[in-house]
């Protein structure tokens, strides 16, 4: 059953998720998208980083937490996108080995058009220790139950945000 | 020559980057990272997305970003990763086709440690048609001259941001 926009009460909170880490995969983002040796380099990451350690790139770490929402929290949902996102910060590094899972609350709902409505949500990673590693409020687009749906938008560039 | 943390000055504007944006990324991306219709199936996009037709990822569009980053701004600088990023907004969808580019402006600076600094730096992505896709602000860290450098924190979370 679709999940809509009037489906979301302020206050909902739910718990999901479970992403294995791997060094290869840590590596092969890196060097596509965020290739600083701090992310690229194990062995002068070991000795030579802040870090400790190899460890994962930033949007590495969204790009993960994106996919356990997608499986969890949008794939049943009339999601139209992101406007974008507040408060984007890495808190603990993502290390190879470590196994993430995802926090949801949603702190607003927006009436934005007939047929849309904006859902401000706070997602949290976590890592297999109990440690937060990754918060971010996101705002998200969601169809109205009632709504004409998604036609109404019009053209090209009709509509003001994407993710 | 590395840039570090005093080489940066409050107001400092650059342009850089061209990132031809195709199909196949947009789709290799978003099936592993954010298989939602709208960035999976091109011709369902076309049909009956608010958007007229297949975009990427916002998170792909911050990784490409992030590339050009990488390679024009922070390859030669004692870059130590970041800490976050404030008001993330995806302004225009993101198509098969764009050339992504990219302007940094320095907003501020804040001395952290004796061997750190904190720069924050407004990020905007344009695609080739001059109209912003992406912007944020973004938290950076980088390594200051005169300090004792990296090693100076200590131990596996002694950081307190990645990126």
């Amino acid at each position: 059953m679709t999940t809509f926009f009037e489906d979301f009460s302020v206050g909902d909170e739910e718990e999901f998720g479970e992403y294995d880490v791997t060094e290869d995969e840590i590596l092969a983002f890196a060097e596509k998208y965020d290739p600083q040796w701090f992310h690229t380099d194990p062995e002068r990451a070991a000795e030579e980083s802040m870090y400790g350690g190899l460890i994962a790139s930033g949007w590495h770490t969204t790009a993960m937490t994106m996919r356990m929402l997608v499986e969890e929290f949008l794939s049943e949902s009339a999601s139209l996108g992101a406007k974008g996102v507040d408060e984007l910060r890495w808190r603990r590094p993502v290390r190879p080995g470590d196994t993430l899972s995802v926090r949801t609350e949603v702190l607003e709902k927006v009436e934005e058009t007939p047929s849309r409505g904006l859902v401000r949500v706070r997602i949290t990673t976590s890592n297999g220790d109990g440690e937060d590693v990754c918060s971010m409020v996101a705002l998200t687009m969601f169809a109205r139950r009632d709504g004409s749906g998604e036609g109404d938008e019009n053209g090209e560039n009709g509509a003001d945000g994407e993710e």
